[in-house]
């Protein structure tokens, strides 16, 4: 897979991809991520890349101008599967949205600002809005390194057995159950029992248990849908 | 505020927090952010902090010992508003959660790595558990980040008029309306006629529409509240 992503603070996203699991899915060739400086896009001779309002109040725009150059030329050197706009009134990220992106080959992310993108970047270039969740962000940055690590990961040969994502929360509709490691008693506290039996099926039942009861008291909402 | 990460990929973390307005929020002294490496807490030769859980299965667990050394150690310097687990089954947030928080002195947060933290850090030492939203990730760093910087930009000095959070999407229960900026046609596209009327009152009844009409269409959850 490749990810361009168009941010105006390349900087704020250098660390999330340089170590761990992001890092090694690059270092692997599992996925190319590039970053473009929107500001370098500018022609501008300040190299603005944001504008006051029209309509009048408080908040910059970000211009159409400098974005629109830098989407023309990445579409003109490949086709992309998706232009994603990282913004709050997007559509709600969930797992199965994740699923279905990681299956992609080319993916570009914009990074909104300020109050952000002038509005026809949206209708004329945008193929899909995502939000992250109901709160605001100080920029799409933070935003699109969460999107890209909840893809990334699930490309096939990203993770090992060891971090395996079968087995994680949401996948099969619940939330996962509770997990132990040693010591089996701390501080007084102990493991329960029934992980400590050696009895798989007992186990296996517990687990299932476990996880339908913490779904239904957190996120009762899982098992509506 | 004052804010004590606990991770064991303190260098994950390091770029969001390095530049643009969460850099500013340091520098002027409204957030001090403190990173603490749990594997600097592990008594064990190889500096383990996790290991197999409990009752078999795929994934490791991070262990009880070196955490509960870390929060033992912070909280003996200081008293802690909240003790977070950034945990895909936490509580998920949304903007009203992030202004609570935003008024809170020592915030301390835990993130999460591989299939989760031993399920008695949790009960005895955690206070709040907070997901961003039904997807997974590799580690609870980027969540962590997220968390941060919804917070952090409503603390009051932090942010200018030019970033005003008053008129963000969530405050008012609705999405933000569209925004423009010059030029006022570009490749053809131009922008609505009425935000260059230059008459205020029409503009205000505009944006309203366009907000309601904009939350009606993508986030009718909003509205049902």
């Amino acid at each position: 897979m490749r990810i361009d992503i168009l941010t105006i603070l390349p900087e704020l996203m250098k660390s999330p991809f340089s170590a761990s699991i992001m890092q090694r899915a690059q270092d692997k060739g599992h996925v190319e991520i590039h970053f473009h400086n929107i500001r370098d896009y500018s022609t501008n001779k300040h190299k603005n890349v944001d504008d006051y309002q029209y309509g009048g109040g408080a908040g910059m725009v970000m211009s159409i101008e400098p974005i629109a150059r830098v989407i023309d030329q990445l579409k003109s050197e490949r086709t992309y599967d998706e232009i994603i706009y990282m913004t709050p009134d997007g559509e709600v990220l969930e797992q199965g949205l994740c699923n279905q992106l990681s299956l992609k080959n080319n993916l570009m992310i914009l990074c909104g600002h300020y109050k952000g993108v002038d509005e026809r970047v949206r209708e004329h270039y945008i193929t899909k809005e995502i939000s992250i969740g109901s709160f605001v962000l100080s920029g799409g940055e933070v935003a699109a390194s969460v999107l890209i690590d909840a893809i990334v990961r699930l490309i096939p040969g990203v993770l090992n057995d060891e971090t395996s994502a079968l087995t994680d929360s949401f996948q099969d509709g619940l939330l996962a159950p509770p997990v132990y490691t040693r010591p089996p008693e701390f501080n007084g506290w102990k493991v329960p029992d029934i992980l400590l039996s050696g009895d798989p099926s007992k186990i296996e039942k517990w687990r299932e248990e476990q996880a339908f009861e913490r779904t239904k008291q957190r996120r009762p909402d899982l098992l509506e849908e």
